[in-house]
């Protein structure tokens, strides 16, 4: 029942991811099947190197085809209905958050059924999280916004340590993934709507001295 | 015997396409050792990267030394030979589409015998083909030309699903090999003669609106 | 004890790696989660991708907490303190260069450790040493400057190769590791003081036919 659960709420998270992936494709004028690859690298890298990481091979994205049928087919629905795409943008902003919330505290509840330390396994929850989309970002030759975005990659990690403690005091899963997932998305709303950002280096693109 | 086969077409596909990745290697100024690497990267990060997400480590490049020495050779010969490479620009074109469309079907079949679902099977016949052209644009900080090129990963798919297929239906694997190179490889040589290409969606380079 | 040596020095590796993922991620006006990523990036990449081609997983640098500890902490000293940083970059040069050399020589005895053939053991000792500043490089979508860097990643080919040869030759393992280390140090050195460096083919930069 969880299990399905998460499930779902995974596939729900891998289409908006894709849905992001396949909108870059189309701005820099992939064809189809580019726009699909891409749908499909921003969708699930971060679970695949995840479960490569943790040896959990062949990773659940590969394993099992429905990941890539909600990576295709969100590829095919901004292909082809692109203007509505986009006018959905801000509701794509929002489920977005949505899928890395979720990504974020499933991760990190994998990583811990893998038997790996704790501060690991919130990494790896966040990094299921931010993969995608640093992925999706190297492909079209772009420094990965999730980089320099609004506390994206912060909020993906807070919430997976919600996790992680929880774990560690024995609290609820039910408790710790929807405690987690929602401080992650509230996070991540908070910075998309007010800008909030972490500090850059004062010294910050000071020249690179002769090497 | 069909196995010895296997290996030897495996490993003139690597050749022809470590070839590909020196030359881009040469074009970038990359020194002996960087023009050497990118041979290897072409030649092997696709079976690398399929055998990583199978399961099946080391992978067969990493394990078996000859895969090393054919990419090497074609670097080195890439290096001291470029003005020969060059004239032969064509020729090369032609067995690329040849390993392509070998290592399509390799691939499928190596995916089945671990145990994959067809789908997944087809795909990442798919990507030993085309995986090596990926990690050999990224590192020169290009967008893949795989992602654009006309029918090449199309290409792959298709000499890939054709093996799949006739897994399913129990047709004999030699049959099954030859028909699926052979469509790959007519796909890609028409693509290449008369430009076949997919379709862009007619909302490619929208501006990207301020985020 | 020997393996209690190996662990300090690992460490000092990734340190001395991961402040030039940061100083990279200042430069390039990456957030501080940006600059933190890149040291982790830097400073373990290369062993992480040994680890998953060798089928060591979870990987060292994930299951163990303290790879992750040094890459924090240089990349948090690169923040806040990149003006000292800066002053010492001499200083880094070298000791990066000494890192080089523990991460080629460390890296080759894994490989062997888990069976691989000599040839491949060498270069998974070399992909140890280089393999963080590619990926640190590609992040910020820059050609792998070790591609083109005087010697770099020949040098830790060497000392990777005394370790392998050494092996084969049953000479203790001490010796071997200090001499390889010592001669993929001296080669760096050398490259540095003097631009040594590899020949380029004189066909470089030769205009791109039409395709």
């Amino acid at each position: 029942m969880t299990h399905m659960l998460l499930l779902v709420l995974d596939l729900i998270g891998t289409f908006v991811f894709a849905l992001s992936g396949a909108v870059t494709g189309v701005r820099r004028k992939l064809d189809l099947f580019g726009v699909l690859v891409l749908s499909f690298a921003a969708g699930n890298a971060g679970g695949i190197t995840r479960d490569l990481l943790i040896g959990a091979t062949p990773p659940a994205a590969i394993a099992d085809w429905r990941y890539l049928g909600v990576s295709v087919l969100a590829g095919m629905v901004t292909f082809y209905r692109y203007s509505n795409i986009q006018r959905w943008r801000n509701p794509v902003q929002m489920s977005d958050a949505a899928g890395l919330a979720l990504f974020a505290v499933a991760g990190a509840q994998k990583a811990l059924a893998h038997g790996l330390n704790p501060v690991m396994a919130a990494l790896l929850g966040m990094l299921s999280g931010v993969g995608g989309g640093i992925l999706r970002d190297v492909l079209v030759t772009q420094i990965p916004t999730v980089l320099r975005a609004d506390l994206y990659a912060v909020a993906a990690l807070a919430g997976a340590a919600v996790v992680v403690l929880g774990e560690q005091f024995h609290v609820p899963l039910v408790a710790t993934t929807l405690t987690g997932a929602a401080l992650c998305f509230g996070l991540r709303f908070m910075a998309i709507r007010h800008g909030w950002h972490l500090p850059v280096s004062r010294h910050s693109g000071m020249e690179d001295p002769p090497v």
